[in-house]
C-alpha cells in the first residue's frame, strides 16, 4: 500500500533492459553519444516538430533551469501557490534564477484562471521598483490531481504572451495529464501555448530521466553552458537518453500513465465504501481525501504509506473535523488492485 | 503639496552644516576616519549599548544586506505581504540573500499579529523540501502608516526567537515610529527583541545616510565583506557618518519626526471637512485615503504629488466607489501647514 | 582505442546488477530508504569513522557543493590553476558558492606545494576589499595524472588549517591515487587532514554515483537544504546508493583503479617505442603526451579517441615541435591490452 | 602628506556648493528630478552622443553593474590581473554577475596587449565545460598609474569586438587619463571601441557620485531594475546629479585631473634627489617607488599616509633589497607643493 509518490515505485522493465542495452562498449560523455542523438530525433517525433532538449538528473533541476532561462534575475514567475516549484523545491527556482521571485497565486482544484493571472499582472509599482513578471509556470497534471483542459492552458497562455511572458509547463506528470486529456503531446504543449516543458520520465516510470524541452530551439541559447555549470550536465549520458528513449518508444509512456490513471479512478470511486471522498476531481494518478483520525492510525499501522497535505486551498464546503487530516494518494504504474483493495477495506473498518 | 514621499523633501540645514564642517582636509577613505568613529560612539549611547554599525547608500540596501546576514540562501523571511522589502525593492533581499524566499504574510493595518507568524511557522514540507523560515522582518512604522506597540514587538520577536529565527526591523522611518510611541531607542527595538536593524536617515532629512545595525556585535562577522562587494562601502565615509551623527545628535532625528507626525495627524484630521477619512489609523507620518475620482483630478491639476496603492488589505467596511483611488500621502519635516491647507481645500471643492 | 576520458566507459557489471537487485517493489523517494542507509553505513566502515554523506548526480556538483558549503560567496578557494574546478565545470563553483572567487596557483605535475600556498595566503590588500581564503581544494590522483603522497596532503592540510582554510580534495579519482598509494581511504583523506571530500565513482565503473563526503559530520549542517535547492536530491536515490555500495563493496573500486592505473603504466612503459614519452610521471590512470600531428592525424583516422590538453604547464625541458600538440590518454577499467598494443602501433608507424 | 588614495581628498568647493544649490524644495526621488535629467543632457553633450547613464553609490557598484549586465553568469571578463575590479572589490564582479569568472591577464606597465588578449580569447575546453569570454575590462587611467594611448584602445576593443566580447572601462579615474591624452572623451571611450563606461567623480572630487554610461542605449535594457535590486538606485538623486554636473561643467573635472597630474609628475621628477624613480611611467596622477625601509619609516612617522602594492608585476630590472617595499603616492586635487616638497625631503634624509 505505498501511495507516498509515484517516485516510490521501481523501474519499468522495459526501462532498465534500455540501460543494460545501453551498456555496451565505450561512448563519449557528456550527450556526444548516439543515444542522446536518438533521442532527441524520438522527442522532435513526440512533439511534430524540432525541439532543443536537455537532460537533467532531477525534475526541480528541469524546472528550475527552464524558468531561470526564460526570464531575468528580477523577474517573478506566476504560479498556483501550491506548485511543486513553491513548495518543494527549498528555493531551487530562486536560486538557479539569480534571485527572482515567485508570485504564488490562487486557484480552484490546483488550476490558474486566466483572471486570476490578468489581476498578477497589473499588480506591483512598476519598474524599477517592482519585480516584472516574466514566466507564467502551469503543471500539467496539477499538484492537486487534476487536468487543464488544452482550451484552458490556451487560454492562459494567451493572456501570458500578451503580457510579455513565456510560458512554463511542470510535466513531471505530463503522461497522466495527456492520458487522461487523449490529445497529442503537440496539442498538450506548444499548440496550446506552451513554451517550455520540465518533461519527466522518473515519477512514470524511469530510474532517473528528467528533460528541459525548449519548443523554439533558438530560446536555448546559452542553455548549454546554464546546465553545466549547475552541475545537472551528465557524465554517462547515453543511459539517461536510453531511459527516455524507450519511455517513449511505443507509446510506453502513456500506456504507464493510463494504468496509473486508472488506479486513481478506481480508488476514488471506492473511498465512499469507507465513507469517504475525494476532495478534488481525480483526473490523473493523484487522489486526496480527508481522513479520519482513527482510519488514518489504522492505515499507517497496517502500514501504509501516503503525505500530509497542506489544507490551504481546501474547498469550504469539505468540512474537517477536528484531527482530521487532508492526505495524498498517489497511485503508479507499479499500483495493484490488491492494494486499492486493501486500502479502502482497512479505512472502512469500523 | 508634495506628498509622494518624504525622501522629496530636501535636506535638513543642520546635516547639510555637518557635511560642510568635515569637508576639510585629508580623511582616509572606506570609514577609517573620526566622523565614523564619532558616529560609532553616538549609535552605542543613543541604542544604550555597543553595537555594530554599517553605514550603506539606500535603504533597500540596508534591508537586503540586513536579512541576507541573518539567513541562508535557503531560507524564508517572514514579512508583511506589503513590506516594502517585499514589494518596493525589485527582489533585492532575494538577490542579496542568493536566492531566499519572501512569505508574505497579512496583516491588519499593516501589522502583523502573532498567530500569524505562528501559523506561518508550522506550514510546509519540511526539510529539505521547503526553504526554513530565518527571519521575521517587521517595519516600524509600518508602510501603512501605523506603529507596532513596543508588547506587539516583543510578542511577535517571542514567537521569533522560540521558532529560531532573528527580527529584522525595517527603520526607514524609526524615528517617527519612537516620536509616535515617546519610548527610547532601546526599548523600540533590542529590548523588545529587534536583532538587526535598518536605521534610515535619509526619508527623515539627510541627503544620504543609511545604516544597518547589529545589537548583538558579534553577529556582524563577515559583513564588512558582504558590504565591500555589494559596492556599498561608501569611499567618502566621513560625509555620510557625519550627516548620520548630526542626525543623532541633540534629538534632532526625534525633533523632525515629531513635525512629519503632527503633520500627517492635522492632515488626518481635517480630511472630514472634505468628506474624506483616513483608511488606516494615523499613527506616523503617512495618511492613505480614498479619493474619489474628481478629487484626485482637482488635485493633481493643481501640482499635488501622492502615490497610489494597493487596495489588496483595504478593509471591507471601506467601499471604495468605481473609480476611486487609494491613495498614499507621506508628511515630512518641510511639510507646512499651507500644504495641508492647500489639499484639503482643493479636495473640498464641489 | 577510447582513451577520451574515464567516463566513456560502460558500467561495470556488478554495478550493474546492483541496481537491478534493488529494482524490487516500492521505496521511498529522496533517500529514505533501506540502500541508502547501507551506504551510510558502508561508508563508515571504508573511512574508520562517521561521516555525512550526501548523493548527487555528477562530479561537478559535487565538488561545487562542497566547496560552497565550506565557504563563503566573499571566499577563494585555492586550487591548482588546471584544476577540473577551474577549468572543466563552467563556473559551478561560483555559481554554488555565490560568486566565490577561485585563486588560480602553479603546481610541477600538477601538484601544489607548501610553500605556493603560503604565498598565496599572503596576498590581497585585506579585509575587506580581498576576498578572504577560504578552502584549499587538491584533486587526488591530480589533473595531470600524478598522485600527492600522504605526507604532501598533510603538509599542505597544514598550512591551509593554519591560515583557517578547509581542506576539499576532489576525489573524482581517489580509487585511482589510493590503488597507486597503497594507503587506507582514512589515511589518504581525513588523517591526512582532508575535510570534504567529492567521492566518485561514476569515472570509475558505476552509471552515475557521487558523493559529497564530510568527515566531520556537523560540518554539513544546512547541506540537505544546499542539495535539494541545487536540484540535486536524487529521487530514486535507492539506485544511486546501490551503486555506490556495490562500488565500495568487497574492494571492488580498488581493485577496478589498479586495472586502469595498470593499463596506463602499460602505456607510458611502452610509448617510447613510438619515440614518446609521458610528459608528467604516471601515477594514475592518465598518461600526457606531446603527439606530432603525423602521428595524432594517423590515430585519429584510426578512430583512436583523446582529448588535447593546455601546454600551460608543460615543462621547460619538453621541446614540442610546431603542430605538436599535448593530448591526454585516460586508461579505464575497460581498457584493454590490444587497445593499448594498437595505439602504440598505430603512433609508431612511419 | 596624504597620498593614500585620491578618495581621502575632500569635496570640491564647486561641487559642495552645487548640493547646496540643489537642496531647495521638493524633488521627486529615485532620479525623476530635474538634476538628473540636466545631468543626462550634459553627458550627452561630453561625450558627443546620446548615452544611457545609471548614477550609482560607488565605483565598485558601478564596475559590478557594468560588467554583469554585459555578460551571462557563464562568462570571464578579461582584465588585467591587479585590475581594481579583480583585487579591490571583495568579488563584487561576481557577486553582481551571478557567479562570473574573471580572467586575470599579465600586462607591461598595468596595460594589457592585443596579443595577451588574443591568446586568453584561445584558451578553454570549449563550451559547455568552459566559461565564455564575455568582457575586456581595462582601466584608464591604469591602476599602475598608466594610460593606454586611444590607438592602443582601439586594438585590444578590435580584437575583443572580434572575439564577440563588449568592452568595459574602468574609468574611476578617466579625467586624469584624458587630461593626460588631450583628446575628448568620445575620443577617449567610445570612439576607441568602448561600449560601456564606470565613469567616477568621486575619487577626483565629488562627495559622492559614480556612474554606469552605456553608449548604445539599447545596452541598457533591464538595467533599472539590476540597479535597484542592488540597493544602488539612490533614493535623493538630485543631489548625486548636481554633484556629477559640476563636476562636468565648464571642464571642472579636467581643470582638477590636470592638477593632480600635474603634481605627480613634479613629484615623480624630483624623487631622484632622494634616490628614489618611479617603477612605472608616472602619466595621470599615481607614482610608484621602491621606498627602503629607513625612509618609509621616517616617512610615516612624520604622519605621512600612502599604501603598499603588490609586487608581482615589479619590472624585472628593478631591484628591491630585502626589506624594500613597493609603495603608491596618489596624487588629487588637493595636493599642494608643500606636500611634495615635504615628501621628497623626508625620503631624502639620511
Amino acid at each position: 500500500m505505498n501511495f507516498a509518490s509515484d517516485n516510490a515505485a521501481p523501474i519499468v522493465p522495459e526501462i532498465l533492459a534500455a540501460i543494460e542495452r545501453a551498456n555496451e562498449g565505450f561512448a563519449l560523455a557528456y550527450g556526444n553519444d548516439q543515444w542522446t542523438r536518438a533521442l532527441e530525433r524520438r522527442m522532435s517525433e513526440v512533439f511534430e516538430r524540432d525541439v532543443a532538449m536537455f537532460l537533467v538528473a532531477t525534475g526541480t533541476a528541469a524546472n528550475a533551469l527552464a524558468v531561470a532561462h526564460c526570464s531575468q534575475p528580477w523577474s517573478s514567475v506566476l504560479c498556483f501557490a501550491e506548485a511543486h516549484l513553491a513548495t518543494d523545491e527549498a528555493g531551487a527556482p530562486e536560486f538557479y534564477g539569480g534571485g527572482l521571485k515567485l508570485a504564488l497565486l490562487p486557484g480552484a482544484n490546483g488550476k490558474l484562471a486566466p483572471d486570476t493571472v490578468k489581476v498578477a499582472l497589473g499588480k506591483g509599482r512598476g519598474v524599477p521598483h517592482s519585480v516584472i513578471p516574466g514566466v507564467l509556470s502551469l503543471s500539467q497534471s496539477t499538484e492537486l490531481g487534476t487536468v487543464y483542459r488544452t482550451d484552458q492552458v490556451r487560454a492562459l497562455a494567451e493572456v501570458a504572451h500578451k503580457g510579455g511572458l513565456l510560458v512554463h509547463l511542470d510535466g513531471a506528470r505530463l503522461g497522466n495529464a495527456i492520458a487522461a486529456l487523449g490529445c497529442t503531446p503537440a496539442e498538450a504543449t506548444w499548440k496550446a501555448g506552451v513554451d517550455v516543458l520540465s518533461f519527466g520520465a522518473t515519477k512514470c516510470g524511469a530510474l532517473e530521466a528528467e528533460a528541459v524541452v525548449f519548443f523554439d530551439p533558438k530560446r536555448a541559447e546559452g542553455m548549454p553552458s546554464r546546465r553545466k555549470r549547475a552541475g545537472q550536465l551528465i557524465s554517462k549520458q547515453r543511459f539517461m537518453a536510453a531511459q527516455f528513449d524507450a519511455f517513449l518508444h511505443d507509446g510506453l509512456w502513456l500506456k504507464l500513465a493510463r494504468h496509473s490513471n486508472a488506479a486513481a479512478a478506481r480508488l476514488a470511486k471506492r473511498l465512499p465504501e469507507a465513507g469517504l471522498r475525494s476532495v478534488w476531481p481525480v483526473e490523473a494518478n493523484e487522489v486526496f481525501v480527508v481522513l479520519p483520525s482513527t482510519a488514518d492510525a489504522r492505515l499507517r499501522a497496517a502500514g501504509a504509506t501516503y503525505g500530509s497535505w497542506s489544507s490551504d486551498f481546501l474547498p469550504a464546503d469539505t468540512a474537517a473535523a477536528h484531527g482530521d487530516k487532508l492526505v495524498r494518494l498517489v497511485t503508479s504504474f507499479a499500483t495493484t488492485d490488491a492494494d486499492l483493495e486493501k486500502f479502502v477495506g482497512i479505512a472502512r473498518e469500523t
